[in-house]
């Protein structure tokens, strides 16, 4: 998928929702549990109720592994189910050495179709590089994440006064354009939007931490907003474990129509 | 297996050399891809050839999961088929937000029952955390890694004048000990080890880049080596693709008994 045509979805649905299918079997409803595939089940149904409210999927790629080979097979039918309109991403958090990244980036858009995968910054350019040879594919870099941990390293000041993520981005954002990369910005930290749209004001942020982890959605987009929208605003927990019991697809549903029409109401 | 137990094996076998299992189909000689699982295949009869000399295999999870369902399929007999007393270490290089990194970790140390998982720092502590809950475990934590990009992020000089990774190596030493964590220094970087020993005496280092990449193994063990060893020297592509023809096991036995021999020249 393009930029122009996730700005489409965007527009058209008036919503910048993403919808994290961090799907757990310990927590997914008991009722579930007698389908030969219970996660995938699962994501069905939350994906048939949602996908008309939201522009994207994130699928976090542990909860699925964890699961070994059944994880597999739950992730590679969840891929294929949503539909083509909506952005997909891998939520990964993968970089190794140039030809080891190759093959994650044959993993996510080869074998699975994703249109992007997340990547962490530490190992530099040549462990971006191979995910960006793939046309209308995305990098989804890690910058200031949603964590406590983020604190640790991210926000280091080095010599030319800059944090390190402000490094990470003015570095990274050379490797590739506003067209094949986008950054992670926790909403826990959204005032920090403010000093990261001077340094990349057309690229998308993917923001992690509405909901569970406590971050504000007007607070992002305050901060955050651009022409574009510019604004892809995942909520995961506080969507899909909603409710445990038989009603769980129409209270995912509810929970993310509520974060649908703020956003519309916030969309410029 | 616990750090004593690593030791023990080094000065039993005179070695502490790491195999790495980067099996490519595209690379594995032609005449094993007639059987039902190639890439198995190919890594019983490494294992089988290089079992007396090494001390440790690094199987790297990307070109594993490149292979989707059969590779994952492949990763789990290689991980069974390796013997008890032989380290292991998953090269997934992971690292995520807590509930998630907790995913990870019950992949590689409970459902594959690896002795060690590679992890990216760039998250901080509580991505990290997770991992080191598992007794007998161990994260491999990446500090100043073997390629070109280490050098973008990774060697950034902070307002205390460490560069990141030292800060990286600092502050992450006391989420563990070294009776659970070890560090990844590539062997093209070996003189940094000098200043590494400093912050960390007793740890031990996973050393790639040997081999294929251009690192010296003289020069790892010269500014590396403590009074335990202290060290774990990789190598995957120079031994495992010593030749693609029927005598691939063989030619890839001699190789590493070549770094073999070297080692126990080297070792104290």
């Amino acid at each position: 998928m393009n930029k122009q045509e996730l700005i489409n979805q965007i527009y058209k649905k008036k919503s910048f929702l993403c919808v994290g299918l961090d799907s757990d079997l310990s927590k997914i409803p008991d009722h579930l549990l007698t389908f030969e595939d219970p996660i995938f089940e699962f994501n069905k149904q939350i994906i048939d109720a949602t996908k008309d409210l939201c522009i994207a999927y994130k699928i976090n790629i542990a909860f699925y592994e964890s699961n070994g080979l059944k994880g597999w097979n739950s992730l590679m039918k969840t891929i294929e189910y949503i539909p083509e309109n909506i952005f997909t991403i891998a939520d990964a958090k993968r970089g190794d050495i140039g030809n080891t990244s190759e093959m994650y980036a044959r993993t996510f858009f080869e074998s699975m179709n994703f249109n992007s995968v997340t990547v962490s910054p530490y190992m530099g350019s040549d462990s971006v590089e191979p995910f960006l040879k793939f046309k209308n594919k995305w990098v989804i870099l890690l910058a200031l994440t949603s964590n406590k941990g983020s604190l640790d390293f991210q926000t280091l000041i080095g010599k030319n006064n800059n944090e390190l993520y402000k490094e990470v981005i003015s570095v990274s954002s050379k490797w590739g354009d506003d067209q094949n990369m986008m950054y992670v910005v926790g909403a826990t930290q959204a005032i920090s939007l403010l000093e990261i749209r001077k340094l990349i004001p057309n690229h998308f942020i993917l923001v992690p931490g509405v909901g569970t982890q406590g971050g504000s959605l007007s607070d992002v987009v305050k901060y955050g907003i651009n022409s574009d929208c510019g604004l892809l605003v995942n909520s995961s927990r506080s969507i899909i474990y909603s409710s445990s019991g038989l009603d769980f697809a129409k209270s995912a549903r509810l929970s993310a129509l509520k974060i649908k029409l703020e956003m519309e109401g916030l969309l410029i």
